[in-house]
């Protein structure tokens, strides 16, 4: 058989996601971790199929349209029902969790029980240019609450609870949960006598401060028709810092100085109630903070938003972001739906931190023993005591390949595999076995009877 | 906002997988379980991207190509690389795992130890006509060791060990795995006397012994312009039933009387191996068999085959199948690397045994404590308690509607949350909480300070 020289067998760009063995296994860990927090919240596991109907995945309008993927069959055929074989252009990838949890909502609407809290943690897929850390296919872990006609806004108090538990089981270091209110921003413009049709603009203006720094910002917003002391205020006004207390204080200072303060208002409530409800939470302050010009992009959000970043390494943008959503679930059942979610984008998030050296891959394999093949004759032995280790829960690689020693020991070095067990026919005599301690290079000789409570007792003390 | 009306909002057909939170918790529970024994016989994980180059999915031949989908942005534009600008079609959503296993192994041969042992529970796409049970998305859960050059045969009789494991782990009643090797059976075509270019149609017609009986399959045979003798003697043959070793007998006789031996005898001695090694494995003797009817559909397919039935529930066909291939992986590399691997249809499993009444679902919450809302005044203890049980690993629900206490534990009945916790002003101020346990009815007044251990306590009897 030759090689196929003319298949190019690379992964088509953005998609050139797959890990190696150690960092899938990483991958794994941290889907646990964040997973184990979820759980504990009392958010259910949920996956929705990769593939919705276009009409679903541009229901929220047509801002998908330039990173949606359509599917198709290679061979056109008759697939068996009218339905599609009409149209087989109409299904696409999905390329959020939040669509197509409000069509899984519509479709499962009497057997779920609301509040509705679900956690999901699928595959989306974005047509977007492809560029380094921009990938077209990516995990994305997702929790949201949906609640029928309303929801307490405790719900969005306990989402930065949730982001510090998951943080701080992954031990990245230091983290700090931005927190702010849309209505604030919105109140804050209103009342400063922008007209409304221009707030949304300013609210994604106000939205790249990060990125551009407040002097593009002004320009920005001086593009638009906004005078410069207009500006000079939103600029004074998304830049107030503080504590909680010390930012509230400014805030309802501010409301006596507006035109018009009613959802300015609204919003400094809220986001008092939230504040409140963190600290109940018991949430340590030196992680969370309100940040005035967290706005969010995103057309849906309508209360609180969030946005996390990682302390010194401000560069690699929000790690977990999120917010409250009115309407956006409603969409398809024509109920009052309202939700609030967060969103780690796991994928873009990993390759990240291992680049920065924060995350370092595990072993190559999950095994925590190689039973090694010094003589052919002993097999059987290899193989009963491969599967005594195996019924104590121990993982377990038997080798079968005749090879030194030496090598033998080197390739369970190389996965990362703790413990070597030598049994040759002078071991095989006395019932007995060589443990071999891979990262002392310690060596115990072992009764048979013995070996399944020392190598646990070992496995035990190494971890 | 009104509803859209408009919005077809249910899943395209052939898509239609997705569960309800109970469903998916069963599902994770499987993956849990298949997993674990995965990785006790050291498999490490993996996942490869859903998308592959059109290529790549094709290399096997143009077996998948009337079930391939491939991808294309529905707006299209400029990708940024003209690698896709310029082929916007090339790519494809992946069939199968083993096709893109093999593409894995050549991006990272000099990354990988081999033998490769390595797990994959992905999510699969298949253009098939759409029925009952069938489904264009689905998740398999596969495994397959790949060697370099060569691979034990022993790698083979753990199969089967694996097999057993996880079918008893998950509990679902008694199960056979029939084995058999594709050179006993090639061999013996040849030996009686069947032309080479129609052992090929003779394996996928004894394939379908199971689903349409002897009498339809001789009658396919001799379709195909094999004798009426010669017929009999293939239904005959693959007929033979027995315990391994009067099998065996049998086809040692059979051996001296066939034209040409000498594949036949290298099939024999390979089974004699892969069984061998089974036994020493401890498989108990009445979950496998030697059945000479089991061929495998699939043409790569080259010694030792597996499939799996449902003891009671043979119509639902193999729950489990696989086998040794010894020129699918080498592919791309131009490697011999021989591979045995097998492959259990985890969504379609799921359906059909749930169907059958075989699994339920689990409850709709992971939650194991509701703390009630019976106070608003009281939400900051409500709050601090669900903190405490938390940080002790246990999964909590907080309630903030306010609402009847019936309806409250109606809600957590629903959910499946076992225990329920009431705080009114009366327990506050006696610094205690009441317990409901919902299966039995049963209160319990317990002082706050007792509150984590004897939530353990109860929930530790429970399970």
């Amino acid at each position: 058989m030759g090689k196929r020289e003319d298949i190019n067998y690379k992964l088509p760009s953005g998609f050139d996601i797959e890990l190696l063995p150690g960092e899938r296994r990483l991958e794994l860990f941290l889907l646990e971790t964040i997973s184990s927090v979820f759980e504990r919240y009392g958010f259910t596991p949920l996956e929705t199929p990769a593939v919705e109907r276009l009409e679903v995945l541009q229901a929220k309008g047509n801002q998908g349209d330039n990173i949606i993927y359509s599917i198709e069959p290679i061979v056109p055929q008759d697939m068996g029902d009218s339905n599609e074989s009409s149209d087989g252009s109409s299904r696409g990838l999905k390329f959020d969790q939040t669509v197509p949890l409000a069509a899984y909502i519509a479709r499962h609407l009497n057997d779920l029980t609301f509040p509705f809290a679900r956690y999901q943690m699928d595959m989306v897929f974005r047509g977007e240019r492809a560029k380094k850390g921009r990938y077209r296919q990516f995990r994305q872990c997702d929790i949201d609450v949906v609640g029928r006609g309303s929801l307490d806004l405790l719900y969005d108090a306990q989402m930065p609870a949730i982001i510090a538990e998951i943080f701080e089981s992954i031990d990245i270091g230091k983290f700090l949960i931005r927190i702010n209110n849309r209505k604030v921003l919105t109140g804050f413009f209103k009342g400063i006598g922008i007209e409304k049709d221009k707030i949304k603009t300013c609210i994604n203006i106000v939205d790249i401060l990060e990125k551009v720094g407040a002097s593009k910002v002004k320009k920005e917003l001086e593009k638009e028709g906004i005078s410069e002391n207009i500006a000079d205020e939103i600029i004074e006004f998304i830049n107030i810092k503080g504590g909680s207390e010390e930012i509230f204080a400014t805030l309802d200072r501010k409301s006596t100085e507006l035109k018009e303060s009613e959802d300015f208002l609204v919003g400094i409530k809220e986001l008092k109630d939230v504040i409140k409800g963190v600290r109940s939470l018991k949430v340590s302050e030196d992680k969370y903070c309100i940040d005035l010009s967290i706005a969010r992009g995103l057309d849906y959000y309508t209360g609180t938003v969030y946005e996390t970043t990682l302390v010194g390494y401000e560069n690699l943008g929000s790690i977990c972001s999120g917010g409250r959503y009115e309407e956006l679930v409603g969409t398809f059942v024509g109920d009052k739906l309202p939700g609030v979610g967060i969103s780690i984008g796991l994928t873009r998030l990993m390759s990240k931190l291992m680049d920065a050296n924060i995350l370092k891959p595990m072993s190559a394999s999950p095994a925590q023993v190689m039973v090694l093949n010094l003589d052919r004759d002993l097999i059987d032995t290899y193989l009963e005591i491969s599967q005594n280790l195996r019924q104590a829960g121990i993982k377990v690689v038997t080798r079968f390949e005749k090879q030194k020693i030496g090598k033998q020991i080197q390739q369970a070095d190389r996965l990362g595999i703790p413990l070597c067990l030598l049994i040759g026919k002078e071991e095989y005599t006395q019932n007995q076995c060589r443990i071999k301690i891979l990262n002392t290079g310690e060596q115990l000789d072992i009764s048979l009877e013995n070996l399944v409570e020392e190598v646990r007792k070992i496995l035990n003390n190494q971890s």
